[in-house]
């Protein structure tokens, strides 16, 4: 690896950087070189996830976050995970419309990941471009996700704090639980607080979190009602980010949280080699020719996958 | 595996139909040869995907599907898969609140499969079950999933056809595109069409569906306005699901579909082999001793994962 990209990296150089990211969307084969080149220099940054239904306000909540980390002395990297479609080109119109709203220097760097109809790598893409961002010395780190399916959660499993955005109009108790997202947030924000609902949905949210009894260890997730447009209650939810941080350190939650990542990149790149080196030329064709013949004619996946390991 | 139970699912007999679905959902080590043994027996049933945001009104489609389906005299299959919480039975929840909303007898089964807290093979038990109802003579088989994560991508790709659920309120075109939904939708009902927003909304995903050219073999998603819970539109609704069954049987994309349901079946099973005779007790020591290390002392996972395959 050049140790000129390196060098520009720990220097926080923006166009290296930039070189860095582009390296790991495009798969590039020098992007694990410059991974593991720059591991040493991770571990550092603060990891905070945001996550919610669309249309809940989480990019105007992030982007009042932070102004508030900026002003903190902090610098920031936001890492925009949209899953994009072919009809638009999703992830360009969210960097347009951020560039506008906030000052950019090179203490704050946006970057929207679209999936560009790859969805399986878009997980560790984040994820490493996330230890570039922590190679340069950003102090504070977002992901910001859509929803709660597995690309989120295998980012959300590996950040340190995990705000859940929600509006009034989220719905009723057993609409929340069953998003799957009561077990995810460690701070909920009710964005939007200024509609009808806003009180209740608070309610039944404190009543859902209260229902469980937590360990000295175990964080209560709280409750924050905000309106971000007008920067109602970010102060407070800054707060409490700062307080779940100091949690985690106290209860050393923050190294649980980097060997749970340093296990997670382990297991994808493991995981992707000995997927190559299994489909060989031999059984690829083994597997064509079973899809050359009629469905209910072909040998069950189980027994067919039983074969193809034999043949090793 | 007893053939008893093999004859009671291909009679279509209830309990032999739960006990099957049990060894999946327990990932009991007979499931395995269960599944090779119906793997014959599937491929027939036509299998509908619904997806949407939570609130959107999905359960009330899918219950108005169901009864018309029923009126058909096709025997239908619903598998709700619902991420849940430690906070509550929510599969069960659903469970409580369907039966009581439809007439059930053997020829309407509705099933609601919860995380347990393993996220992982999610998917790919919910594609098993379908493959148990498949065998069972099932005519339709109905997946349920909130959200458009890995975990529903999962499943949707291997499914005829997928209905994406809104509402007015699912927002503006950036948000719909920033949900991801537009790509994997082949109908998309807008559900609570009498409230306001309902007629923008068409017309905002009219916009953008025909700003795409399609090939003669590409089917261009159908809009259809309805009202679950008076069941306007579910007519409609019907019509246009039966139009795009005829669509992927006349371009034999129904073919290609159950060849992508083959492969990903196959994979599945490949990967989780070799992740087990990968990590014997040696491999488990190497890393264990590595994660002993202070973070920045540890080989990166490049170089780690590098030592310990070739380690072979």
């Amino acid at each position: 690896m050049s140790s000129d990209l390196i060098k520009g990296i720990l220097e926080k150089n923006k166009l290296s950087i930039s070189q860095g990211i582009s390296l790991v969307e495009n798969n590039s084969e020098f992007a694990p070189n410059l991974l593991s080149d720059l591991f040493k220099f991770t571990g550092n940054a603060f990891r905070l996830g945001i996550t919610g239904p669309p249309g809940a306000g989480k990019s105007s909540i992030v982007n009042g976050l932070v102004k508030r980390f900026y002003k903190q002395n902090k610098s920031i990297a936001v890492i925009a995970v949209d899953p994009t479609s072919p009809f638009s080109g999703g992830a360009v119109l969210g960097d347009r419309i951020r560039m506008n709203s906030l000052d950019i220097n090179s203490n704050i760097f946006f970057r929207s990941l679209a999936t560009r109809g790859s969805q399986g790598g878009l997980a560790s893409q984040a994820i490493n471009i996330g230890n570039i961002f922590d190679a340069a010395n950003f102090d504070v780190i977002i992901f910001e996700t859509v929803g709660v399916g597995q690309i989120e959660l295998d980012i959300i499993k590996a950040v340190e704090s995990v705000i859940v955005v929600l509006v009034p109009e989220s719905g009723d108790e057993v609409q929340i639980l069953k998003a799957g997202l009561m077990e995810i947030g460690n701070l909920f924000a009710i964005n939007k607080s200024d509609r009808p609902g806003s009180n209740k949905l608070a309610t039944s949210l404190h009543n859902i979190l209260t229902s469980k009894t937590y360990k000295p260890n175990e964080w209560e997730p709280k409750i924050i009602q905000t309106i971000a447009t007008s920067e109602k209650g970010l102060e407070e939810l800054i707060i409490n980010i700062d307080l779940h941080e100091k949690f985690n350190k106290n209860y050393k939650l923050d190294k649980q949280k980097l060997d749970t990542r340093y296990k997670q990149s382990l297991n994808k790149i493991i995981n992707a080699e000995l997927g190559k080196k299994f489909w060989n030329h031999h059984r690829i064709q083994v597997l064509n020719n079973e899809l050359l013949k009629e469905y209910q004619n072909r040998a069950s996946p189980q027994v067919l996958s039983e074969k193809l390991i034999l043949n090793e």
